[in-house]
């Protein structure tokens, strides 16, 4: 499989003070044309570090593919990197200047002359039409490694990959195409998928197998390699076969796929309707589920109870009740649900009730303590979850909204359709 | 100035199937204790690229430090290849051993054989404890460069680095720091303040200054470099002082600051309480609210009334007005907010109805339309906000949450302390 180094310029990206995603936008469009990114290089706006990393990226691969350092400013130094990794000189590109000139011109106003740098390129190369900006891209070849150097503006460089890098591709791939899937675990540990899994994950393999975790969800990622999307999209059908038989309803969706999107679509299916009652989630699960275009069709709304008060107005919990036991206990979780699905008339209704920190804590009842209840229509089920005194806040509500919309979706799997 | 590499490790990473946002993390600390990044690599789960690069890193640099590969599956790889690039074999440390079991105890479970590996090293390096994961970091000299590998959960990661690596830094430095400011602001554009800040943005100016945008907040971030903490935070303050004269209110925070935060510090200083009732946002502003550690203290709670059933069940919003005027109107914003005032007891109470799409949309009432409704002890405040019929869902809803927070915000500072 051919290889490629993407290589993102930016002090901003150095120091820290933005997040690339141009980097993994273009490492996916490549692979999915059969090119895997062996390295992906971040440098500052420093002409000799962007010299050598052309030169040792051209020497190292087969494709070359930058981002960033086009601008009018003095601090874009790529075509000026280019031009020295090449040992070429700079010259005017009229055609672009043309372009950019007519640019400022739709916009009623006249070019400035700060961005006539842009027209300048490496003597020889091919200028790469910007159809949304002035940052004119660069096509070179150095030591025989096709150089690509796009805009960084996000929306530019795609369109100006699209356009005029995508259609050269074919021409450097040997022929494999790569196609990914994920398949999306929770209720279980990543340990435990890497045993049920340890075969499909060898080193070599293909598809290959890996997961990552994030906020309770497992996530087993599958990487086909093929001689054509077919074949390659018939080996992940394979893969993800032998891992849901053997991870069963661990699995709970695939690729875009959320737990609340799942749940909101067997919902859907069944006729059925959900509401919530929120305390220590403060409305994290209803979030979750309006995130999904459609949510109205099943998801009747919620309370966010944060206030003791409030569970009272709101779901009906009993004063005396929040008064004997606390308000993160059992009863209270279990209270705040079936009120909540009798004051909503939804077929189900999911509550929390814990302390998600960072003070408020006792040995009793730690940071990260949390009631999670699902009343149903025929019974309710309450939970007690321990996401870790040590966790953060956020980690401790994340992860307490999405262990109760697993509680629902496995209770309505367990009911059958 | 001292030079750090960092390297990120993951085939997810160079496939495109996670943005990294541990690297720019890092840079950013590094920066802020006078260590330059020079160089950002990110390579594949694949042994002997991993351990090529960590010799390449700390030939080059005076700190290498990289994240991920330190889970338990077979894909993980760093211990090893931190082991080869140093030629020495791997090493069961007892006490990192214990640590785990201890970690799987404290959520009542047997540790998996699989988590096993966690604890092997390179001999004779040092393991970072991890409080709060089983990924056991590893600090090693590499060509006489310190390396430190921290696992690549971001949580994980940013509390080991505070613990384990933060400390031994100043011993690295060269005495020059850099310190970094955010000022946040809402309800402007970045032109506007791009305009009004142009000669403190002008390139080579110490402190410098820039601006990013996301979700409607327009940042002005402010580095200063120094040969002290003290002076660096002076000339950030000098910048800081000239930056508000010029914005006011538009600024709304600083740095770790949110809308939800500063709306919550001025409720509480005035000892005045918040509700909600959210109809498009469905739970977001509660969720943004309750992201802050105390909001209990000012925040009642609120209701996610995404039926129209629950918009009259919960906070009283009369049938015949919803059938007169439909859900997305002037009256009934206005409705929500003063009913669940009403309702929740509280000095104020936002409410939101609106069309976050992508399907719902008129002609009328296009996608992008959200009503924002703040009702307070002396008046009833309505604005009708577009936030753009083509944008998509997700910003509809952040953008209408953040507006709707403004809107107190500005009627809180109006009132006076």
């Amino acid at each position: 499989m051919r290889s490629a180094w993407i290589v993102s310029i930016g002090s901003e990206l150095t120091l820290g003070q933005s997040v690339d995603t141009n980097a993994p936008w273009l490492a996916a469009q490549l692979a999915a044309q059969g090119i895997r990114c062996r390295r992906q290089v971040t440098v500052p706006d420093e002409l000799e570090a962007l010299s050598a990393t052309f030169r040792e990226a051209a020497a190292a691969s087969d494709l070359v593919v930058a981002t960033g350092g086009l601008g009018p400013t003095a601090d874009d130094l790529t075509r000026q990197a280019l031009a020295a990794a090449a040992g070429l000189p700079l010259e005017l590109d009229a055609p672009s200047l043309e372009q950019i000139r007519a640019f400022f011109a739709r916009r009623g106003r006249e070019m400035p002359s700060a961005n006539r740098v842009q027209a300048l390129l490496p003597k020889g190369a091919r200028p790469l039409p910007n159809t949304c900006g002035t940052a004119v891209g660069i096509c070179l070849e150095l030591a025989g490694t096709p150089c690509y150097a796009l805009p960084g503006v996000p929306f530019e460089m795609r369109e100006m990959f699209r356009r005029e890098v995508l259609p050269h591709l074919p021409a450097l791939g040997d022929g494999q195409v790569v196609r990914f899937r994920r398949l999306h675990c929770f209720g279980t540990s990543e340990s435990a998928i890497g045993e049920a899994l340890a075969d499909l994950m060898r080193p070599g393999r293909n598809p290959a197998v890996g997961t990552t975790a994030e906020l309770g969800v497992i996530t087993v990622r599958i990487n086909a390699s093929a001689d054509s999307p077919a074949a390659a999209e018939a080996l992940l059908d394979d893969t993800e076969r032998l891992v849901r038989a053997r991870l069963g309803t661990a699995v709970f969706g695939r690729d875009g796929e959320t737990l609340a999107s799942v749940v909101g679509a067997l919902l859907a299916a069944r006729g059925q309707t959900l509401g919530t009652a929120e305390s220590c989630t403060g409305g994290l699960i209803a979030k979750l589920l309006t995130d999904v275009p459609g949510s109205s069709a099943y998801y009747l709304g919620g309370a966010v109870s944060y206030a003791n008060e409030l569970k009272e107005a709101l779901v009906g919990v009993p004063g005396e009740l929040l008064t004997a036991v606390g308000a993160v206990s059992e009863p209270v979780a279990r209270a705040m649900a079936e009120g909540a699905r009798r004051a909503f008339g939804s077929s189900f209704a999911l509550a929390t009730t814990g302390i998600a920190g960072p003070t408020g804590g006792t040995p009793d009842k730690p940071v990260g303590l949390v009631f999670l209840a699902l009343a149903g229509p025929q019974q309710t089920r309450v939970e007690a979850a321990r996401f870790g005194s040590e966790s953060p806040r956020v980690v401790i509500r994340e992860r307490a909204a999405r262990t109760a919309l697993d509680l629902l979706r496995r209770e309505l799997i367990r009911q059958g359709p």
